[in-house]
């Protein structure tokens, strides 16, 4: 650092509830869809309704991603005593890792020709059923015209490529010493080359390029999601509470037992949990054939033909489904991967327990990923 | 500015030829690939393949934008004695502006159904070609597969979200006072709103969303070629080259005139010139339903009945074709259109040769400006 005049930390205190810091952010975000929305208007109402629509479309999510650096950063510059930002430039730094999230589940969409997120109409299937509607309520459920889709997928990739943009250029103008915005800037980079690669290995597995062992499964997961939702916030609130090296360590591995347990758990509740509670199309990833762990242990096993009759076939009944379920079930490849998650929920608690290590992590921080890990692991639905 | 430190400029003098200019940029762009790829080749041989072909698609280019870039630069530091660069970091700065060009590029292609540009396999043909055939040689004219089409958008996709990533990292990163700096992201981010903006109106016009008004077209030929094109290089070597304001002003003027003549010229050439010369599939524009200044005065007159059946007819055979060119020229479209090119060439002329105004642009200025319309405009293929 070529200057060392550490601001005081100003993060939130203890006192300030997640709730708080939730709306917070919720405004964050919602502010900087308002800051553009002038510039947006002077190209006329279509551009200016798909930076509206793009805005809508971004809310609603569970700020996973921006609340981790927050309160990582709370945590933090309350243990080193330093922050090199104010608590409303963290938030906004923050609220460019949601931007983030949200331009890779846009260009997602489109990769995967996806129509619906969260069981309602995505950012592309809203811009087509406009399409062929002139802007009306529309059954979400009607396949769109191929000019809709066209002006549905457009819409994305652009809208995506504008959150892009915004995302670098937070990072850019931060008001944080040079050395410590070259910082960011390089986490971002690195996070951005990582989770592209990440999502590149997972088109070639889905293309049949790649092979679908069980290795590429893992890292390609650990690339797609762990590094931009974990390892990125983690870090970036490390450099802005001034943590040493040790930490950035420990916190690069909790990330990537966090992202992996997490994937793990979302392919075990896709495919055997209870439709009704998580709100996703039940055997949705068996229609789709996506190559997930679980789908990589059946291969390996005796089951496998009555797998393979129901893998990514998109007319797959009900019943079939439900046979091939059990046909995953017979195999133990339920049992599997919940054996991995435990696996990584374990190696997580062993780092967090560590307190006696000369660099463990502050309690506030082992405390916040333990409950993190409860929260997104830990769920049944 | 925070600090009067004005570099010595040490542009390239008049001495060194654009022969020199060209050849540089074209090592510095290979530069920029070449860094990147220790980094991309972590995560595989697939993505490492994506990286490597992109490099290749993006060679072979003129290069009119990061040239334009140097050499105004260049001619205005002469004129301001002052520069905030070094002659390495302009051309950097112009790599990434290359960058960009390719992107846009990329993403033009998977929204527009593209497989080639200039007469060969672009990106997304080339990858959809490999994925049939397994990396080999491969008939440029095949269709491809749906799988390989997939495979093809989604790399394009891909690639040209690293390089976009990483135009905003050597603007963010460039070694210039932090004021300087920022002026260089003000400049990017609003050519990129300016762009994706242009891009989006294109797709109005195409999917029908839009009416294929004189006046709609001409905005959207502005915002999506003019400003990135012309003013972005002409701007960002203003800000490098510490120029006056009056001087920005200028140049917005003649990047707008630059940019329709440009864009109108070419229009002109698709649709009346000699395909043989200009190298491009002939009756294309028309093949597409291309919605452009020609068309939109040929809608005005009685000849559009014999244009509209063949506009956008994707199997319009080439003895139809010739006979709605000769209803076009019948109306008077292609005088239309080269007499909005003259316009736009005479006001740029007028501009250039104004040198008694007290803030007139350098006599290099002039000159850079002026061959550059007598490269693009004046051209006849």
């Amino acid at each position: 650092m070529s200057a060392p005049t550490v601001r005081a930390a100003t993060s939130p205190s203890a006192h300030v509830s997640r709730r708080d810091v939730h709306a917070r952010l919720h405004r964050e975000i919602e502010a900087r869809f308002a800051e553009r929305r002038p510039v947006v208007e002077r190209y006329g109402p279509d551009f200016a309704h798909l930076w509206q629509l793009t805005a809508e479309h971004a809310r609603g999510g569970k700020l996973v991603r921006p609340l981790l650096l927050v309160e990582a950063h709370a945590a933090m510059s309350e243990a080193t005593g330093r922050s090199w930002a104010s608590e409303d430039q963290v938030l906004e730094i923050a609220s460019a890792v949601e931007l983030l999230h949200f331009a890779f589940l846009l260009h997602d969409d489109v990769i995967d020709g996806d129509l619906h997120r969260r069981g309602e109409l995505n950012l592309v299937g809203a811009l087509a059923a406009e399409h062929e509607t002139g802007r009306s309520p529309h059954d979400a459920r009607t396949t769109p015209s191929p000019e809709g889709l066209h002006w549905g997928q457009s819409g994305a990739i652009l809208a995506g490529n504008l959150l892009f943009s915004q995302v670098h250029l937070v990072l850019a103008r931060a008001h944080v010493p040079h050395e410590v915005r070259a910082r960011l800037l390089d986490l971002l980079d690195h996070a951005i080359t990582e989770t592209v690669a990440g999502e590149h290995a997972d088109i070639a597995l889905s293309d049949r390029v790649a092979r679908p062992d069980l290795e590429t499964i893992l890292a390609t997961a650990l690339r797609k999601t762990a590094t931009y939702s974990f390892a990125l916030p983690l870090r970036l609130a490390a450099v802005l509470a001034d943590a040493p090296e040790a930490w950035v360590e420990r916190l690069d591995t909790a990330a990537r037992h966090l992202g992996l347990a997490f994937q793990l758990q979302d392919d075990y509740l896709s495919t055997f949990g209870d439709a009704a509670r998580h709100g996703k199309d039940p055997h949705s990833d068996l229609r789709e054939g996506k190559e997930t762990a679980i789908i990589a242990f059946a291969r390996l096993t005796s089951a496998w033909p009555r797998v393979r009759a129901c893998f990514g076939d998109r007319a797959l009944l009900q019943e079939s489904a439900a046979r091939a379920v059990e046909a995953l079930r017979g195999c133990g490849a339920d049992r599997f991967v919940l054996g991995l998650v435990a696996e990584h929920r374990e190696a997580l608690g062993t780092l967090l327990a560590d307190d006696d290590a000369p660099h463990a992590l502050p309690p506030r921080v082992r405390t916040l990923l333990g409950a993190l890990d409860a929260q997104l692991v830990g769920r049944e639905s």
